[in-house]
This record gives C-alpha cells, structure tokens and sequence, in this order.
C-alpha cells in the first residue's frame, strides 16, 4: 500500500464554517469524476492513513468509510489539494466499478432529465459509442460495416493505418501524424470492442508498467 | 453554439444555505478536473443560456464570468448533476488550456507541497512520462533508448506491435489483446512525443468525428 499520511498537509487545507472541505473523486484509469463528498479534517487523516476514502455525512453527522456496507471501496491512488487549499481531488481505483449508491458507476448520471453515461477521457468515449454500435447496430454506421465484415475485415484497416502512421512520421507531417493516429486508436478500438476487451483493460495494463 | 438551456432543472437543483452549489469543471479532452467553484442559480442559468462558464465569487460577492479579464474562456460542452442533485459536472473547452489564476493548467496542482502535472486519463499520462523522458534522458530507460534510434527505431515497433494486436485478435485471447494493444498504444505515444504532436491534439481529432 502506498503511504500517503505526509502526502497532504492536514492543517493548511481550509474546512468551511462547518469544518469540512469537499472532495472530488475521480477514476485514475480514465479520468471520470466519480462522485464528490466532504471531509473533516480526521476524515481526511484516516483516508490518508489507511489509503481508502473516508467521509463525513453531512446528513448522518458520522464518519463515512465508503464502501464499507456495499464492499464498493475506493483505494487511493493520489490525493491533490487545489491553489486556495479549499477543495481536494482524490484518484481512485473504484472497487465494483460503481461509486453511486444507486447503482451507477458514476453520480454525475444525470443530465436534462435523463440519465447519460458520465463522461470520461476521449478514448473511453469513443469505445462506448463504437460498443454501443455494436449492441445497437445503424444501417448507415461505417463502424457497424467494419464489424459485420469481422476480424478479418477490421484487422486489415489495423495494419493499413499502422502504415499510415509511420508514413507521416517520416514526412514529420504533425496534422497528418495526429490524423492517423487518431485513425489508428479508432480502428483498434472497434477491434477491441468486436473481441469485447474494454479500453480500462488496456489503461491497467499501462498503469501496471508505470508502477 | 449547443443549446444548453434546456439541459439542467435549474430550480430542482440543491442549493447550500448561501444559495450555491458547488461546480466541478473538467477537460473534455482528457478529463483533467480543472477547477471547482461555486454557481448560484443565476450563474448557473447564464452559464446554460450562454455556453460560457459564469460563477459566484464568494470573496467578491459578484458574478465572475470566467476567463473575461484573463482571456481563458471555458466553452461548455456539458452539463450534469449528481444523485443528490447538489453538486454539477461541467465539461469544457478550456481556453488557452490555462484555468488556474497561477497560471497552471489546473487548480488541482499542489501535492506533498510541491507541484505536480493534475491527473488526467491514462493515455495523457503516459504521453506525460515519455516527453519527460524525451526532455531529461536516463541511460536505464527503454523509452530513451528508443528516442536515441530515432524514426527508424520507434516505427519499427509500431509495425512489430500492430502485427501482434492482429495475431491476438485472430487468436480470440482477451488478455493478449489487452497487453498488445497496450504495446501498440505505448509505442504510437513515443512516436507522437518524438515528433511532438500532443495527445490532445488525436483527441480533438476523434471528437470532431464524434459530433
């Protein structure tokens, strides 16, 4: 477990008139702000301590170690504190993958009446429309042509673009390179998402090796 | 311009006991949280009508429409709120990709009482270590070596390592593609860090497909 009990200053951050600081918790994967609680300043020092979140319930007037009930924990990956000291940013590796008690991965799920899926990085969005593609397919879809051709279909424009790539970084064409990486990252995630491998899968991978 | 004037309930919204909620402000692209500041219902209605965001300065006890004196405009891509309706998710495009009066990209910079990047996606964070990399090299690190053989060294890997993603896809093996596509994902980003084209900028390109 990573120590994070010198890793904020306890006593600089400022609590409101109630004592307490908010705090955002974001995924450290793919970046979606998961739900925003408060800390007290002992919330804050266990949350630190033990690396898992800890709140304090406004409405409840008890501390709150998430997870505790449901088994959705939060394991923290880094806590930041922002230029007025007055809000933190806590990454987190989300147990379950739902952080909202309702369910839902997120609970910023609501937009114009209506639940959306939260928002994360560019990546994961476009996997979850080409996923949605997929589940849902259009006639008019070039990504539903690319599945309905399979593997063999898809994993040809792989290697086509994976040319491209490399021809634009011989030229050291900048739009050309971003053009065709970006045609690289989609076709691969159409890919993925034909053999149901999921973006996060990768991004753990990735995270793995940084570690 | 997106019409966000229909998008938020604005009276369903909970406001605290000085009339605010508390808004988060993330980057569209990569899901960096730049900033958290707090709405009234006015500043939350001009930020719907308008598409620019605008919030309640508490130390000022006025409207602070933000990026009007310092020119960082935030375009609002989208707006949600939370299960308890108490706190807003924003999405936007950051001007001058600039939101922190300091000057910093992010408000969230400040950990261990230094300064460090603010978190984003995995993808972004990876980019991150391989230009840093790239500006101050170690002898023991593979990404550097790779840098020293320059185009011919780095594009190598990307046809080596999209041949393997081809390979694990027409094997059907999940975690193959997992650490594949990682590969292919990893080597891609040292080409663009090379050449420096930024991450952000694949990212627009996928979401101007997107809309």
């Amino acid at each position: 477990m990573t120590d994070f009990s010198q890793a904020i200053p306890v006593d600089k951050i400022c609590y409101n008139e109630q004592g307490l600081v908010p705090a955002i918790v974001q995924d450290y994967l793919d970046g979606t702000v998961l739900m925003m609680a408060w800390m007290s300043p002992e919330s804050l020092q266990k949350t630190l301590e033990t690396g898992e979140t800890w709140f304090w319930s406004r409405s409840r007037q008890e501390f709150w170690h998430k997870g505790a009930t449901s088994g959705h924990l939060q394991f923290v990956k880094s806590v930041r504190y922002d230029c007025d000291s007055d809000a933190l940013l806590i990454t987190v590796e989300q147990q379950g993958d739902v952080a909202c008690h309702t369910g839902e991965r997120s609970c910023f799920h609501q937009v114009d009446s209506t639940k959306a899926h939260p928002p994360a990085d560019t990546l994961s969005g476009v996997y979850s429309v080409i996923s949605d593609r997929r589940d849902h397919p259009k006639d008019d879809s070039y990504t539903c042509k690319l599945m309905a051709g399979g593997d063999n279909k898809i994993l040809k424009k792989i290697g086509e673009e994976a040319s491209e790539v490399v021809m634009a970084c011989k030229d050291d064409d900048k739009s050309a390179i971003a053009s065709e990486v970006a045609d690289l990252f989609y076709h691969t995630l159409v890919a993925m998402s034909y053999h149901n491998v999921d973006v996060k899968e990768v991004y753990k991978k990735l995270q793995e090796r940084r570690g």
